[in-house]
């Protein structure tokens, strides 16, 4: 029986059979073989989600002095859930639908033009490899949303995929782990599997220390999605000096380093729980501002004008976050519990980092707010059977990335209340694991009859919006919610000049209702 | 029997008779008739602690084309705890040690050259102001540390004060408060008051609407006093359009709004809340480090360097504050209890800010890690009848000002635990309401003999320390604790050549033991 592996644009994929591993692996150490000739250098990227694909597009696209100095090979499983990446970028496409015009360019003119960039599931690829790049993920699994403590860190898949390297990976090669891992695990894990591996292999690990770097990015799916690699600061580390300085010297070929400085750390444990701390001073800076919004709502206050006017103190306020929705993608939901993990398992610790954890779960829980707001809103009027239409269904403007997306927690509230959503994104597809929920692309037909209307991201389309047009197609007296500050005070007046009711997350209920 | 009110530089001011206030009271008015005849406005600030003190001197200070426009009256109450701020002030000091040297000279110069600033304490000079800003307390009494729930906050004193005013202010005269306040304080508790006021004193607030303005001034003790007002970005906020205006005038007059817009809100609500916000956000992303410090400590992390190579990115993470010893001052340990109070008196709502509160407690109770830390390095020589220098008792640096200084909770954990704390300052010579805790202003007795050495505040003087004069008068394996950062790699590795054992709070014990 055919296998498919189905993209978030409902392309179906043919994943290959075991059958046709045989000749992949003779394409693939050939074709290295007449790159290596070459005078280039090969790049394995393994694990082709949001970062890794886009670091592998950009490292073949690197020139220095006219030459190109890598040949650049993309690796992911040959599964449903993955094999579509790997078919996708094959066929010069990005696999990611993002509004950055320059995405897809790089990814044909890196397949068709320099012919620089291949994608391929077999691990034999390893045994080529100048540098490997990890970039795969290591999920924490929720058993409960709101009790962060309650999770899995699902480490096993990252622990065989540093196994799989270790068995095939040259000793001299370099491995760059970049994928976010709890702090201490390269001193604790995959420095002592690699020397494991090498032992079993014959390799004397005081003549040949394993050359492990960590360099944490900064990628940021969205418009300005490539230069959040290129044009970005880089911290890294590594086991040892060699492994620093080819870290150093790989990244400064393709980074603006002379712009964005590398910030070189003493331990690999440091830039580990560097990348965790980074993301979790946002996630509580974003829980934070979640209970200041409730109070200033309750209390009748436009939160964004007092946070406007406490951001003018640069250097000291101006990261202040604003209120809104939710918290998505996948990151700041999960990285403080790999620390709080790492503390736990891999040092036997205490679990300091109340505060981190809890920010997770207030901002798991953040979007039952609007779902409030929305009842709120239609008062008597209750939610039974109503239509009700989600704007969004990403995380983030303008892309089309559902991770850990707060609409999906909405959407459920309006089904369990026994309203029915409907879910607009101009971008996103599907959701992946929520195959149940339909996402419409046709802003009209999601709109039409609509007894409420939700903003839940700044997607371009929602901002260029007129009011006339949505008033067009929702039902008379219909509410609007403002979750993410969508609405100028314009518009607000206009809808309710027309007997709309609108209320805005953040936005002071005495003043809008 | 003679009453002294004693400054923290223990000078004895003899405090007034009851007998002395008719010439007092004749003194200022007649004082205010010459002064009006000039032209001048007369204002009135209300409290001369750190703010009013010197907003007094400033706004005394102005000139505008050549021309002075305002006669300054500071006052204050002639009692045991505030009337040397009076007589200081008379004397054309400032009565806050600081290093700025600019303070002392705007005192000499308003007060001597310009004759354009008085302090008083009657409060019959509330009828001849123009303006009168309110610069008094609104204090939180805390019963238990570290149990921010268990708070009371005097807001009486406040609400008399403002009585005070009702009783005699100009109703077309301006009454701006600057008093950090609990959110909704000017709406359910001042505006009623001064209305109830002006009724009882037959004053129509039809016509009179009674004209109160809210701006929360950002003075910050230290090298950058003055400026702190002058130089700094102001919210505003009023009840009326006229008060609107008029405060507005006023403070262009004296801040360079040029360069540092005024921004306006809506509500006197929403700028009381601004402040507090403002506050609270600092105080939690100094509690935020705190965990992140004792993990990475533990895990032996040096968190500075992380946290300069997570600096970087600038207007999202810039603001990640540094690992330290613990908050004072008057404004983070008490803010955010303002606000839970506002909820739940004032507006009979929840108690939202729970992640507010919690900063507060943990901060709180921060400054007994570098006790624990000292514990640590003291080791099996315990701490019992050693000598233990504190470096500094002031909250902040280059200042005096020991409010809710933490320096005097880990000199209680020494004293607990049967060591001798000797505490030293160039700056502060007393902490209020702790006269049993002597200052040592010589630095060599503080250091002589110490067991060990306890860096808890960046002052100038012990940033220039040199280790060879340290060194020279503690004793031989003394310890020395660095709680802010302010050994530098170099003179760690120094001491620690010489067998002296060095911790230091966020540095990562593993590096330094």
């Amino acid at each position: 029986m055919l296998k498919y592996s189905i993209s978030p644009d409902k392309i179906r994929y043919k994943i290959p059979k075991e059958i046709d591993k045989i000749n992949e692996i003779l394409k693939i150490k050939n074709r290295c073989k007449i790159e290596r000739n070459k005078g280039k250098k090969i790049v394995l990227i393994q694990g082709l989600g949001f970062v890794g694909a886009i670091m592998a597009a950009i490292v073949a696209d690197c020139e220095i002095n006219d030459k190109i100095p890598y040949f650049v090979i993309g690796i992911d499983l040959p599964s449903k859930n993955s094999y579509w990446k790997i078919a996708k970028i094959n066929s010069g496409k990005s696999p990611y639908n993002i509004a950055d015009s320059e995405i897809n360019i790089i990814f044909q003119r890196t397949i068709f033009k320099k012919r620089n960039l291949l994608a391929t599931y077999v691990m034999d690829a390893y045994e080529e490899a100048d540098i490997i790049i990890v970039d795969i993920n290591l999920d924490v699994l929720k058993l409960e949303n709101g009790n962060a403590k309650n999770s899995k860190v699902i480490i096993e898949p990252f622990k065989k995929a540093i196994i799989d390297i270790g068995k095939r990976i040259n000793p001299e090669s370099l491995l760059l782990i970049e994928t976010t891992i709890p702090p201490g695990t390269i001193e604790k894990i995959v420095k002592p599997s690699i020397i494991k591996c090498f032992k079993e292999r014959g390799i004397d690990d005081k003549n040949y220390p394993p050359l492990i770097a960590n360099s944490y990015e900064r990628v940021m799916p969205g418009k300005e999605y490539i230069d959040s690699i290129k044009k970005m600061h880089r911290t890294i580390s590594a086991t040892n000096q060699k492994a620093m300085r080819k870290v150093k010297d790989f990244l400064s070929s393709i980074i603006d380093t002379k712009n964005y400085p590398i910030s070189e750390l003493k331990s690999t444990t440091a830039s580990e729980l560097g990348k965790i701390l980074e993301n979790a001073y946002r996630a509580v800076n974003i829980a934070f501002i979640y209970e200041w919004t409730l109070f200033a709502e309750d209390i009748g206050v436009n939160l964004f004008e007092v946070i406007n006017s406490i951001k003018v103190r640069k250097g000291t306020h101006d990261n202040i976050m604003y209120p809104g929705f939710g918290v998505g993608g996948y990151c700041l939901p999960k990285d403080p519990i790999l620390a709080d993990w790492a503390s736990e398992f891999l040092y036997k610790r205490k679990q300091y980092l109340k505060f981190s954890i809890e920010a997770v779960n207030i901002n798991d829980l953040m979007p039952h707010h609007t779902f409030e707001l929305l009842l709120k809103a239609l008062g008597n009027k209750n939610i039974l059977n109503k239509k009700i239409t989600i704007l969004g269904a990403s995380y983030r403007k303008d892309v089309d990335d559902t991770r850990n997306s707060p609409s999906i927690i909405l959407y459920d509230d309006i089904v369990r209340f026994g309203g029915i959503p409907f879910i607009h994104d101009p971008y996103a597809k599907s959701i992946l694991g929520r195959e149940d929920i339909e996402i419409q692309d046709n802003i009209e037909i999601a709109l039409e009859n609509a007894s409420a209307v939700i903003f839940v991201v700044n997607h371009n389309q929602y901002e260029i919006l007129s009011m006339n047009y949505l008033i067009s197609y929702i039902n008379n007296n219909a509410c609007v919610i403002d979750a993410f500050n969508m609405l100028s005070d314009e518009k607000i007046t206009f809808l309710k000049s027309k007997n709309f009711k609108v209320l805005g997350v953040g936005k002071g209920h005495i003043k809008y209702l």
